[in-house]
């Protein structure tokens, strides 16, 4: 292991968190465990178990070769270190992980959101590969996102940009957790595809495997399944998930022009019965400059090394040099 | 005049071309005259008289105390110093005006969109001076956008980043140029609100000035005029066009999380007649963690100033070392 320097990346999620060893390349090459995040009632405990989680793998690289950790957690702010107020995780209020992590562990932190994470990985190592311009839309339970604008990842004034899945893109559905009515979680997360299926599974007269479910029986991945098996219901689910993806999709490109935008999250799973639509109606909503200029991709990495890479990543670029934009003008 | 420099700055409309010559204090010391632009069927002709316009003022601070020159057009792309397709401008297909300007002038020429231009002078002299994350929302004929985040404007990977005006915001709407159903533009620009008032004229009982118009008759300008005279109607106009801004702007501070929207452009005279609206139903649109905290602002340089001081800056751009975003992590 001698002369190489390595860093941790760390994907906090809701239900758990997995954290690996990266080397200069891009690989994961040693696992930190899987950790069941809400059992940890304290942050401090937390801290405590990933500490005693990666010792192993630390120790077999060489502690003194680790140049630092990067973390993506819901609700993450990279200005502050902090995770605030996520409501997915057991810590209330406003938590200092970056200078807990370092205080625990002796080593840099950086700590960015889950979603910003996955856009970092998917830059360095997977579809978004040698892009400045680009934004990944994780469809997952909720619906996160990571802007690229120029080469780097936009954080907005307060480091809370990218919530794209609480933009407005179609009044009528008020979604059950934020309130707000007709956000684009509402209809595109494994939540509201569930839902969709429900609404459109009550006026339907044709057969379908789903009737064969109770309510909450119905989940994105079940839906996901019959209409790869040709259920001509479970494939309207898709259509009209993808009708509102697209609508919501040509907004954001005329919002920063980018070069692609990737998809990530088990949402995806549904492949063409999923992207065929989405790519119609985002087409559909463009001004002429854009149309068929914007790459549309389903993310390359697996989804929990994205993560982990992309945490990983924030810790190379603690050490780098910045990239100069070229072609951005500067304000002073 | 002696060790001074200084910059000119073009700024490029439909109907007229503005130019001056600007000190580092982004002050406009010298104007270059008003150019008819649509009389200009050839955008050779349109240099040509630009410098016999320009040249007076030019020889007066001595040609070489001049470093460049910065325009903002319509259509303007910054990567390509082209206008491309401008369907407000007589020059039809992709034109390459800074080639052109740098060969007439013999002086370095930057080009952009005449949004990202009052973007860059808001930001230098302006209501956002200091600040790294803003928009500028240009509310005239058309809806025009420049947006900066991380201090940097942002032109996405072909250059046309920004074309907020285009972003569909609610249906029911059908852009007459464009064809798009639900754009901002076609709401909230001058010629969406004068459509606002007929329409809700056309289903008023009660008393209004508008009345004694004609459908043509009715422009942005005067339903400003009657609304800050008191006529219910009119300010019902603004309270709809606020209504669907607002909406927007929620969108837009979930985007990139700016520290303030500027709104800029001739329908910015309704004041608090807009303003009230637009802040109200912006706040109830976004997530609890944007509420509050961003800055709606009226711009505070003139309108013709703004583009020109914008445009003259792009020149001293080139020549400073850009700044660091320091807050910014950079993909390889």
């Amino acid at each position: 292991m001698n002369q190489q320097t390595f860093a941790i990346g760390v994907d906090i999620g809701g239900t758990t968190t997995k954290s690996g060893v990266v080397n200069h390349r891009g690989e994961i090459i040693l696992e930190g465990g899987i950790l069941p995040t809400a059992k940890y009632t304290t942050a401090e405990s937390f801290v405590e178990a990933l500490s005693q989680a990666l010792m192993p793998a630390m120790e077999k690289v060489g502690v003194d070769n680790i140049r630092g950790i990067g973390v993506g957690a819901p609700n993450g702010n990279y200005y502050r270190g902090t995770v605030e107020h996520a409501p997915n995780l057991p810590w209330r209020g406003v938590v200092p992980l970056a200078q807990m992590i370092t205080e625990r562990f002796e080593l840099p932190c950086s700590l960015t959101n889950d979603a910003n994470a996955a856009a970092v990985g998917e830059g360095m190592y997977g579809a978004a590969r040698g892009m400045k311009d680009f934004i990944v839309l994780t469809l997952g339970t909720g619906v996160g996102s990571g802007i690229v604008a120029g080469g780097g990842l936009v954080y907005g004034y307060d480091g809370f940009a990218g919530e794209l899945g609480h933009t407005i893109v179609r009044r009528g559905r008020k979604h059950w957790s934020t309130g707000l009515d007709g956000s684009l979680e509402a209809y595109t997360s494994a939540t509201g595809i569930a839902l969709t299926a429900r609404v459109l599974l009550d006026t339907w007269v044709g057969p379908s495997q789903l009737r064969g479910y109770r309510g909450e029986e119905i989940t994105s991945k079940l839906v996901c399944e019959c209409a790869l098996q040709g259920d001509e219901l479970a494939q309207k689910v898709f259509q009209f998930t993808g009708e509102v993806l697209g609508e919501a999709l040509a907004n954001f490109v005329m919002f920063s022009s980018p070069e692609a935008i990737i998809l990530f999250g088990g949402v995806i799973k549904a492949g063409d019965l999923l992207m065929q639509p989405t790519r119609k109606h985002m087409e559909k909503n463009l001004l002429p400059i854009f149309q068929g200029k914007v790459k549309l991709l389903f993310s390359e990495l697996k989804e929990a090394d994205a993560a982990i890479l992309g945490a990983s990543a924030l810790v190379w670029e603690r050490k780098e040099e910045k990239l100069k934009i070229e072609a951005l003008p500067v304000l002073k």
